[in-house]
This record gives structure tokens, C-alpha cells and sequence, in this order.
């Protein structure tokens, strides 16, 4: 039974306290960590059965029986205390992105490769069932060589300025989903990206810096095309959708829905709208990817997303957007120059 | 180039006519024939070029040149014209039902018995896209052996109650066609009816004497069942939908619509409406089986719906009144025996 | 916090366990009994955290602190295990059927009339987020008037014959689930039964006097008519679904898989199967009917499906076991007169 | 009634002979002209009721009773027989492209200011009952404000190397029909192109210059974004989808199919491939556009596709040639200058 410390009492972790908590055969939440700890908070871990609740995540790192944590504490403190946790030889599984400053997460993978620790990055999306689902088709040669890899990818709203302000900008922080999706979907790596964006949604994202809408083309080491397009806000729900296609043929998915009832009446033939939140959507995704993380402690196997897959997701935001500023393609190969890659 | 003469100018036997001129490779329309032949519609046949335009059938029957004749008239006239075009030596094509008293089938039977013209009855839906499809799928073995057989067929909207009065009832003029349609699914023949009926629709039908919703449930000779459901409105459109189940599997066929346009908006999603009219479901079948009539007299081989199946269509239309009048199952062999065939 | 008792520690047991331990929020597993208890299912209830393990479920009734009990014994045992709560005092959740005695089920009403405790039959698919949709879409008008319930109700495999042999044939063991069906999708009573049956999956059944294949037809109170179609087995899964059908369109509802993957080659376009396993397709329902069982103990609420429901089930069952024996349609009326209801 | 002359008697020539014959009740085609008229072709419009049969188009327009000419002959005579055709004072119904020598169509489009005859482009897809039910939807307002246009466009298989040589390349010869449909279905210009080509269906099609499999982006005047995706091969058949994507939805369009079977087996669930011929696919369109251009000349009515598009779509597929070749955007404005357009 691994003991684990959930550092950051957010949304998220409170997401994967549940999970654990509900679903995780071989693994109990021991302590948690947030430095603007609540009452209310407080008196949730205790109902979960969390016997440790602190306001300074050290306190976890110090605890010799915790085997792992899960950092799901805000982006830009990602990477120090995954810093922190590889010294004290926590595994960890940290929540996307590991940083948005490359080389503040190549420190991270240089302090792995002299830890045994395991790290594992949090695209949750790779262990949804339908992108999963695809993956399969793919790897198992269904669809033959790939010719071109297509996401649909739109929210149901966009978020507050404030937070747009704040998140990087959309490729790193709503593409960056994405992005990994090629790599995962394909198999291959991104080499060149070429970037379109607008503000079709709300002016206010604009004067922010940001765009809302945008079309990502992509090409990937294995001549192969990659495609994606996003924006904020899609009327009808949270609309999550990929294509891939080769030389046999083209697996596709679409949207999960709260149930398959559907309507036929003198105005048409009606069915539901996709499910609308992602916490609904990918919560069975939530699940998997701390069970896999802590099967991969507990066999001592390698993580199935790895702290590579966290740089290259960033790679391709950063390549996004300096095409998106210069209206020209970009090379994967001229942004790891940048850093020395 | 086999040459025609339709009798009837009615609806359906100017689609006929039209599908001939248009769509017919080896035949051409030669005569109509109608006792109440507009002006209207002497303008309209001599614009398809047909060169005579007759109030009386048997100048039709009487013209030499004539090949064959299709039999659009009102039901009641249908076996006392097919008796003439038949001793005529015509060939015949006959809308469904030959006649609604197996007494005046019979004698077409026995006509025919002695004759070499073709006898084709008009049960188009044989011919549509979709349900052939089915049929084929089942007859190639991909279901396996057959367990059921289940349509669904309502009509968009109810007829007039003058028309419903003289229409036999709903068996014989609506359920007809799903009867027919057990028997080319199934590859089968029907022993045993049982029939619940209702007034849901239009109490004025209950009036008449007849319903307007019914559930039919049969056994097959071969051991399997099926079950038709049937309503005279439908608000949605015309609902033609069947699925045969079997061992190995099941094939299902729904409705057409006019395109495959989906839109998703905050309300939901939203797909088209079935096709609304029959002639717009069935016009593809309406073509297909006047070709396949032409062809099999042109080539000497069996029409693909002959005068047999005309007969037990109406055979089990019987037995559903007979089970619906005493609320008890009927074997057809008790309808056969008050025939004595 | 209710403390409840599980009676029975067979699959069903279980799966109630397990889900009120991860999702029930206001209860908590304190014991469960079972006369044949094992070492691996008493380890399996410690690592629960149940802390009483008993052969004999009296001790649960026993138990001051136990509020209510979960009958998840054999369908023998239901009413006997279920007059003993109600005579403690516990409330009761019981499996379906509550008998396949009518008397016996009586004698729980009976119990009931003059007790306080809440008694939920297990009727499950009532709370699947599909079926739940159309009655949903049904009872807030979306269709109009009710003209139709059809249900198509399929195994994916055949029990052994010796479970046959005890089940109490197709009606009461698996159509069951789908009169209840009727009853609920409709808002009607059903007044009269036809049942058409078959041997077409495997002799061993008919030999041990039942059917595999049936389809059952109905008269509802409202006016309405149901058809319900069964199978032991569908060689491509478990097919559970559902139409109702009214006087302003329809709601359909089918089948979940467990991705929504399409994969289109040179063979055609293909999608998975649905789901093969009831306790797949139907978790989230074994969830919330416990669930909303807790809550209506909590908030003292009706239940949501009452004994009397438990009876209905059963009355219809044995008019469609009748029916099949006489070929003729019996009137539920009939049967209750036979018990005196 | 309009008297018809076609000009070229190769497949699409023939197509629109055939439709004209069938369907077109305003017009009846009175000759056609091919340099290389076998016997075969002459028999068939004798057949078909054609009266002259010419090897000089030049004889069809010198014929005073002949209203309209259909310029079905090869590519690069299209623009001359226009010239010839509206000097001659016929109405031009001409297959697409024009040319793919803008100055050439230039030539046209003045001599068109100068001329009463109507002048139609045969993008016959915007008369697909799929893609227009798209484009009514947009148009109507139902999805809003427009954000993305997305076309999939694939060809069941590459045509021989000969062919491509002289094609044009992929974006003249395929991707063509998709720049119109972006014009057509967001009722914007394309304002700046981005292509990215790889060759991954067949080597040769690289040896000979041009590309096989590309993603094209594009801006749009009205702010939107518009991505297509091609490939000369999909092995499931002819794949031609459309999304149109705004504030308040989207609209779909999928392909269509010979029937609707489902079949469900123990492998899965299959239904049949996309139609894999374009004349199967859009037979309906080649009727529907012929139709709309003979009634804009019985009502002297602007035709539904001008002699403009013709050109934009010309533009748009040498920005996304230069595109490709610069692997940089590349604005219209740029084409335009080039030109002095």
C-alpha cells in the first residue's frame, strides 16, 4: 500500500484525492499540502480519511513513509518543487505543464537522470477511453502508415482574463493538450508548425495578448501531416473530437454524452449535446492515469507519460507561438537551438 | 424495345410512366388508358410522348403492338382487368393488392396457370436500397439463422376517413406491404397472426370501423418469430425502419433523409427529419421494380414479385383482422381452409 | 451516517458494497452475512473495512445500529429474509424478484401496510442514465400522448440450464426486468398480455421447459400498446433497448460501448460492439438505485421503486407465462382474481 | 424549350446529356460536338435523340436555333471555345476550372462585361443536397457568426501519373472544388493561403512534381479561418465532409451511402463505406447545377456559380501552390498583383 501526498488542495487535487480514494487499489492518501489550507478544505480531508493536512508542502516531502506525490499546485511552482520532490526521492506525478520556461523543466529532467524516481506528467487525455481507443487502432496498424492526424479541440467558455492573462497564452495552455495528442495519437515526433489565430470570441482576450480561435498545422518526422484546431468556446459543450488517418484506412472519434436518448419529433431528430465539463468527460481518465502511476512504482516499469513528453507538448506550444507572431512556419529543430537542446 | 400501356393515370401510375420514360432502357410507353381522363392530363401524356390516350383499357388490350400493361386503376378493378390483360396476353404488372377477396386472386392464379404472360405485383419496398440490402445481408448468411423479424412502419399522417372506409382496413392497405416485407426478409412464410389494434391516431377511424395503431406479432415457418409495428401518423415523417436478427448477428436499416446536415447548438443536436412522403422514400424502388419487370419479360426468367406472394400477402392481412376481431391467434392454415386452398 | 447490513455476499453483494464504500456518500457497509461465507470473501470484506462477518443474517437484524439491510440472497430466501427486517425495523432494499410466489410477495405488502420502513425493489435499469432519459423525455411530454413501448432486450450468452431449470423461466428471471420496463417508461399499467415463444438458441433450454426467444405484447390502462422482444443470446453483445413512441414524435435510446471509436478501412465502417456485461452496462445504475434508496431512508421519501412495483412484475410475468401455454391473451385482471387482488 | 449544344462527348459530356435528357424539363439537346467522335458515341446520341452530331464545336455555334453550349471538352480549350461561344452570343454553361492561366480567364471575364449571355462554372458539389444544406445553414444564421470552415476531401484513388502531369497539380486539378466550397460555404474571400504537401500515397506522384496528401489553411476576409485536408487516396471510398463552425454551433455534413445497414456481429458494428465514385456521389448535383443554369436563362436570373468564382478558386490554388513551394503564407492581394488583378 503506497502512501501518497497530494500537494495543492485545488480543484484538481481534490479531483484526484477522490479518485485515489475510491478507485486506487494499491495506494491511500496519507497527507496534504496547500498553503491557503480552508476549513472546509480541512474538514474534506479529514472525511477522506487524510490524516495529515499542512499548509507547507516540505512537511510531505519530510515524511519518510509518503512514497509519492502528486503536484497539482499552480503552474509556475511545477517545476521547483518537482525539484524538491526528486531530491527527497518522491515519485511524482506532476500536472501539466512541468513549466512553461523550458529550461526550468530541462533542470527537472537533469535531476531525473541521476534519480530512480519516477515522474510522470499529467496529459490525463492520453488515458481517456476514446483518444485510448484510437491510439490502439493506430499502434496496432488498423489505419497502416499515417497520413494525417486531425483534432478538433473547443471549450465550452473561455476563461476569466485574468486567468488568460496569466496561462501562457492558448497553445500552452489549451493546445498543449493537443499537442501531446499528435505525439501520442502518431508516434512520431512534430519537426515544423505553422500557426493561425484570431480573436473571434471575446475582444477582451485580445487586448490580452491572446487569440481564441485558432488552426495549428503541423508536419512529424514520419512525413506524416498533423492538424489541430481550437477555440474557447463552442455553443454546444465541450467538443473533443480526432481523426487519423493512413494508407488502410481512418479511425475516428467523437464526443461522450450523458446518455443516447434521441428525440424525433416535427422539428427534426434530436440528441444530446457533448458533455459539457472536463472533469465529466475525463474523469474516467483521471482515474487511470494515478492508477498507472502507481502501478508503475509498484512494478517498477516506466511511466506512460514520461517528463520528455512534458518538454516536447512545450516545444510545440513555443514553436506555435513564435509562427503564430511571425506568420511563417517554425522548426522544432531552430526553437531546441534556442535552448541548446 | 418492349412497348406499354399504363392503365390508370392516377398518381401512381403517372410515376410509373415517368420512370419508364426517364430511367427505363428497354421499354416505352405507348398508351394510357383512364375512364376519367382530364385535359390536363392528355396534355401531360402527349408531353411524355405517349401516342394514345384512351378513357377504355381494352383498346389498350385490343392494340397489338402493346407488350405489356401496368395495372394502375383502383383496387377493385384490379382482378377483373388482370383477367383481361391476361387472356389478352399481355404481360402484367399489377399495384398492390391484386384484390382484397382471395376468391378474385384465385382467379388470377388460375389464369396464370394456364398462361405464359409475367404477372408481377407492385410491392415496391422489395426494391428499395435499404431493405434490399437487408435481405441480401440475410440471405447471404451474415445474421445466421434466423430468430426475428421486427419493422416498424408508420405513416406520416392519416389518410382522408372516406379513403380509410373503403381501404379494407389497415391490415390490407397499410400493413399489406410490412406482411410482404416478413416474408422477403424472413425467406419464410407465415403460420400464425396475432393482432392488437388501437384508436390513438383519430377517433373518426375508430368510427370507420378500423384502427390506426397495431402491433403484430407472427410465427414463421421456420421457427422464428416476427413483429410489425404500425401507426397511421407519425409526426416526425414516414418511418420505414427493419431489423432481422439471428444467430450470427443482426442487420438494421432505418430512414433516409434529405441530407445528413447535423447541427450542434446550445440546445443540442439536431439531424433531419426522415423523408416525409413515400414517393420521395420509394421513388429509386418505383424505377427498380418496373426495370426488373421489363427485364424479366425481355429475358424469359420469373418476375421478382409474382402473383403467389400478392396472394399471401392478403392471406395474412386476413388473419390479422380475423385475430384482432376475436383477440386470439390465427393460423394461416384456418384462413387457407376457408378458402379451401 | 446509516449503517447498513448486506444479506447475501454473492456477486450482486458485492457490487453493492462496493459501491456504497466509493460513492454512497451517507452510508457505510457495518456487516455482512452469508451462510456460505469463504476465507477470500471474508479478507475481501476486511479490506472494506466491514467489521462484522456472519453466517447467520439474523445477526444483522440483531444489530441495534444496522438501519438498513440489502437482500442480495437467493431469490428463495427474498420474502422470508424480507418479513424478518421489516419486523426489525430495517429498512430493506431487496433484489429482484421479491418472489416468484405471489403469496409470498403479498405477505410482504402486507408487512409493509402496517410498518414505517422503506422497501426498494432492485429493478436497476429504471436509474441507467439512459432509460432514465426517455421516461425523462416521456413524462415531460416530449412525445404527447403514449401510442408505444417497444423494448428490445437481448443476452449476450445463455445461462446453464441448471440455472434455467430454477429460474422460473424467461418471464420471471429476465423479461421481468423489462415488464418493469414498460411500466415505467409508460406511466400505465398493463391490463393484458400475448406471449409468443421460442427454442432457438439451444435445445438444453427447451428441453428443461423454457423459451429463449420470445416477444410479448401488451394492452396498457392508458390506451397504449408495448412490445417487448427477447433473446438468451446476441452473438454481438448485450443489446438493451428502447423506443416510446407518441403522439408528437419518439425517444429512442441504445446501446453504450466502450469507446465511440469508428474505424472506416476497405471493408466498410465499423464500431464496437456494445457492451457485453450487465454489470458493465448497468454500474452507474447499481450506484444511484442504492443511492437514491440512502437518500429517501434520510430525507423520509417515497422510494423509488416500491413493493408493489416488485408485485407488478411478477403478475405480468405469470400472464406472459400463461399465455405462452394457452396461446391466447390473458387479462392481468385474470390473474389477480386468481389471487384474490 | 431551350435547345442544348455540347461540346466534348467524353464522360461528363455525357453525364450532362443524359440529365438533360432525363430531368431538365426547359431543355432538349439538339447536338454535340467532339473532334474525336467514335461510332459508339454517335449511336448513343442518336439513341438519346440528338439530331446533329458534329467534329467541329464551331457547327454548334453557328447554329442560330441552338440557345446554350456545355463546354465539356479538355482543360485547356475551355477558355478558347468560351470566347468563340460568347462571341457567338450562347449561353455558356463551362466545366471547371476555366483555365488554369489567369490571364486567359481574364480574357473571359471581359468579354463576359461586354456580353448579355450568362456564363456558369461547374462546381457542381454546391449543388450537392449535403453541402447545400450546410450552406443554407450558414446562411440562415444558425450557427452565427462564422469562426472555422473545415473540408475533408478525398479521393478513393490517385489518378495515372499522365494525368497529373498535366493536371496542374493537386491544388488546381482537386483541391480546387474545396477553395469554392470554403467561398461558398462561409460567403467570404480567402485572404492569405498556407500549404503544407507531403507524398505518401505514391511515389510517382512525387517524381512528377506534384503532391499527393496536404492540409491547406486559409484567413477569410470576414476574420475566419478555413482549413482543408486532401488526399489523393482513401481506401474506404470517396471521403467528402464539411464542418462550418461559429458562435452559436456548428453544421455537419457526412457522406452518403448505398443503403443504411447496420450489421452488428460478433466482430462489432459495420456499416457500409462512403459511395466511392464522384458521378455516384453527386449525380443529384450534376442534375441540380444544369437545371439552375437553364432557368436562369428561361428567367434572366443571375446563374448560382459566375464566371468570378471560376477565378477565385484559380487564385486561391496558385497561392497555395506558391504557398507550398515558399513554405511561407502567401496573401491573394500578392496573386492578384501579379496579375495586375
Amino acid at each position: 500500500m503506497l502512501k501518497i501526498g497530494i500537494i495543492g488542495a485545488g480543484r484538481i487535487g481534490r479531483v484526484h484525492c477522490e479518485s485515489i480514494t475510491r478507485y486506487v487499489k494499491n495506494a491511500v492518501v496519507k497527507a496534504i499540502a496547500d498553503p491557503f489550507i480552508t476549513e472546509e478544505t480541512a474538514k474534506w480531508a479529514k472525511d477522506k480519511g487524510i490524516s495529515e493536512i499542512y499548509d507547507d508542502y516540505k512537511k510531505i516531502l519530510a515524511d519518510k513513509e509518503i512514497d509519492a506525490v502528486l503536484i497539482c499546485s499552480s503552474t509556475d511552482t511545477h517545476s521547483a518543487i518537482s525539484l524538491d520532490a526528486i531530491a527527497a526521492g518522491k515519485h511524482v506525478f506532476c500536472e501539466k505543464p512541468i513549466d512553461h520556461d523550458v529550461k526550468k523543466i530541462c533542470k527537472v529532467l537533469d535531476a531525473l537522470k541521476e534519480s530512480k524516481v519516477k515522474y510522470q506528467v499529467g496529459f490525463n487525455r492520453r488515458f481517456d477511453h476514446n483518444f485510448r481507443a484510437a491510439q490502439e487502432a493506430v499502434a496496432q496498424g488498423k489505419i497502416g502508415d499515417l497520413n494525417l492526424v486531425k483534432i478538433c479541440s473547443r471549450d465550452p467558455g473561455a476563461p476569466p482574463v485574468e486567468y488568460i492573462k496569466v496561462s501562457g497564452g492558448i497553445f500552452l495552455d489549451m493546445t498543449i493538450h493537443d499537442f501531446d495528442m499528435v505525439r501520442y495519437l502518431s508516434g512520431s515526433e512534430v519537426t515544423e508548425v505553422f500557426a493561425y489565430g484570431q480573436v473571434l470570441v471575446d475582444k477582451a482576450i485580445g487586448d490580452a495578448g491572446d487569440i481564441d480561435t485558432a488552426v495549428i498545422t503541423m508536419k512529424l518526422a514520419n512525413g506524416a501531416l498533423a492538424v489541430i484546431d481550437n477555440c474557447r468556446r463552442a455553443s454546444y459543450g465541450y467538443d473533443q473530437r480526432a481523426e487519423v488517418f493512413g494508407s488502410l484506412g481512418q479511425v475516428a472519434i467523437s464526443n461522450d454524452t450523458v446518455s443516447n436518448a434521441v428525440i424525433s419529433d416535427a422539428n427534426g431528430v434530436h440528441a444530446e449535446k457533448p458533455l459539457n465539463f472536463f472533469l465529466e468527460r475525463y474523469m474516467g481518465a483521471y482515474v487511470a492515469e494515478v492508477n498507472e502511476f502507481i502501478d508503475s512504482i509498484v512494478n517498477d516499469t516506466p511511466v506512460p507519460v514520461d517528463a520528455v513528453s512534458g518538454l516536447e507538448a512545450v516545444l510545440i506550444g513555443l514553436a506555435a507561438k513564435k509562427s503564430l507572431r511571425l506568420n511563417a512556419p517554425v522548426k522544432l529543430d531552430d526553437i531546441r537551438k534556442e535552448y541548446s537542446l
